[in-house]
């Protein structure tokens, strides 16, 4: 049995329902209403600021009409009616003990056990079955990267990767690169030398949300790929040592990178970075672009260096690793604020050429929610 | 007279100068080494990871030589020396002590006041001349915001601003977007209405963090364009009441954009975002794309709204906004991290045409920066 009660003076509601007790606030309920004055009917835009809502707003009467809860406000005397499964969904009157550290709900951190169970996808499945782009994507969302095989040879194809779902972030590198020996390289990514796991770019501010390396042709011994998770490893940090945890979310880290033509690339950002309510948002983890650290005081300085070590010796413990070799015509494709990529040493026999590129989350994510909200409706109907 | 002095643990050194004395750890020092076998020559990328470096380094020894810190490490036998210049610059044994809500030395705030002192930058001369486009830039980096005049009036205009320094940022709005009155538009920016200061696309994650607006057709009445500081109203909004600063910075709010053709965006993340020590890095100002605050405990929403509420009504104060009008040819660019930009209501009469793009700062700051050090290299041979 639902029921609603108004506070005296009108500042809050509280709904009781057999499963929950939840308050609501007058001026929330009335800058959440959802009337075609409030809200433009075609694109669901507000159409008013909270400058156009009295300060002195109040629940005069609240009423329950089925499946819907009715407030009248005053002093614009406005009555709004609101879905009882919206407001459940959207309550605030909860506990919201979070602690530092913690990951979103769609996140699920993962270790080397991964690897039997790999989020891959058929390119050619992905690019015509919107049903299969949805699980990818969903999978891609859930890890933090994801393979895709059986992909066109040919220079760009990379580009059909990003297509699926979004939009390629161009940089200095171009909109694209290429990955193979080069004899004066601009970049130690463009030697056979082995990587130590890494997010790309932390030097850049913002930061490309995604990368997607590419293999057109791979002949030679070793270079292989790894992929680690980033989260996985802070929470472990964190479980390990508390302090060491906080020492690298409290302080900025530093990052650069600059070439002889024209580039200077500058960014002060910390190494794990936090949500103000401590959700874990990045991991930014590269020891060949990070520059002199000068945002830790003195006293801190040995923690934050021994704390640095042993995040990185955490990243390289090989029970943390997914290791697999890409083939041409394949692709992975990783959220580079969350999971860190390597490539092992490879020989100067054989070709290895691989093509990356950045592109942003915020398309993946709007182009997986359209799809799953699609899905929704066609099941309902 | 400047002198150093080892510690007996070898831990770290002091430097004593007429002006200062700093001191250094021995992994910071050997962490950043600039020898060739610690950075490679050509790119000045880091070639050891800090696994590569012993735990138990200490400093064995250290001696001045001129203007060089020479430090003899243990247990590698390394000797590294030391620009005392470079030491000074990336000192971190100093006062820390920054406040909430402070800005980067880079960053001056700004009011109504600025208005006779707009940062405007010729289209010719900065397409052309690298010292006028250094000091535009600079300014730009200064207030978070510049106008261009005397560009071309053509269709696609806008990239030829972005081209002088970055990339666009290609959406799901396409590479640009015009802003004309559309009759069934898909978003409020497409109508004659006014719009309340805000930034754009908060919903998106991560932000676009520049946007260029340029103007083609401009006879309609009304359509000005403001600009309003952000970081300097998240400072006065401190002034005038911590709490309110406070809750707005430790709480995120949601923001979504949905259309009907398969985009469904969503953010999580502060109205006024914080580096860990308190620097501001962003604002996010959008009554449209709000969604419904659920990550702000019951007993902290009145709190919350009052504070949203005072820092509306600060950014709508005239005293803090600048307006101008573009005319054909002209265009401005928005720091969308940091300034608000409005625009008023204009009638069906007469037309108003602009165009928008995005971009990001990491290219602005790198041109700029990169236009900084030839130049200092030309002064300085």
């Amino acid at each position: 049995m639902t029921s609603v009660t108004v506070d005296l003076s009108g500042e809050h509601l509280t709904l009781v329902t057999s499963n929950s007790r939840r308050r609501f606030h007058a001026i929330w309920l009335r800058d959440n209403a959802g009337d075609p004055e409030t809200r433009a009917p075609g694109n669901g835009q507000r159409l008013i600021a909270v400058r156009d809502i009295p300060a002195d707003t109040r629940i005069d009467d609240a009423d329950l009409k089925g499946n819907l809860l009715e407030v009248r406000f005053a002093p614009e005397g406005k009555v709004v009616g609101y879905d009882l499964g919206w407001l459940e969904a959207h309550a605030y009157d909860t506990d919201q003990p979070r602690q530092r550290g913690c990951t979103a709900r769609s996140v699920e951190v993962w270790d080397a056990q991964l690897m039997g169970n790999l989020p891959v996808g058929d390119y050619m499945e992905l690019s015509r079955n919107d049903a299969a782009l949805s699980q990818w994507l969903g999978l891609v969302t859930k890890y933090g990267f994801g393979k895709v095989v059986n992909g066109p040879i040919e220079d760009g194809a990379l580009f059909k990767i990003v297509d699926l779902f979004g939009y390629v972030r161009e940089t200095n590198y171009g909109r694209h690169f290429d990955v193979r020996t080069e004899v004066n390289p601009t970049n130690l990514a463009f030697t056979g030398l082995g990587l130590q796991a890494h997010t790309d770019n932390p030097y850049r501010d913002p930061v490309p949300t995604l990368q997607v390396l590419y293999c057109l042709e791979s002949s030679a011994a070793g270079g292989e790929n790894m992929v680690v998770d980033g989260f996985a490893a802070a929470k472990r940090l964190r479980e390990e040592n508390e302090a060491y945890f906080d020492v690298l979310a409290d302080h900025c880290a530093r990052f650069e990178y600059a070439s002889a033509t024209g580039v200077c690339l500058t960014s002060r950002r910390p190494m794990i970075e936090l949500a103000p309510d401590g959700e874990l948002i990045a991991v930014r983890f590269n020891n060949r672009s990070l520059s002199a650290i000068t945002d830790v005081p003195f006293d801190k300085m040995a923690t934050y260096y021994a704390a640095y070590r042993r995040f990185g010796e955490i990243i390289d413990d090989t029970a943390m690793e997914i290791t697999f070799r890409l083939n041409p015509g394949e692709a992975f494709l990783v959220d580079n604020t969350r999971v860190l990529h390597a490539r092992k040493g490879y020989s100067g026999e054989g070709t290895r050429w691989l093509q990356g590129c950045y592109a942003d989350k915020d398309g993946l994510r709007s182009t997986y929610d359209a799809l799953c909200h699609a899905q929704a409706l066609e099941a309902a109907e």
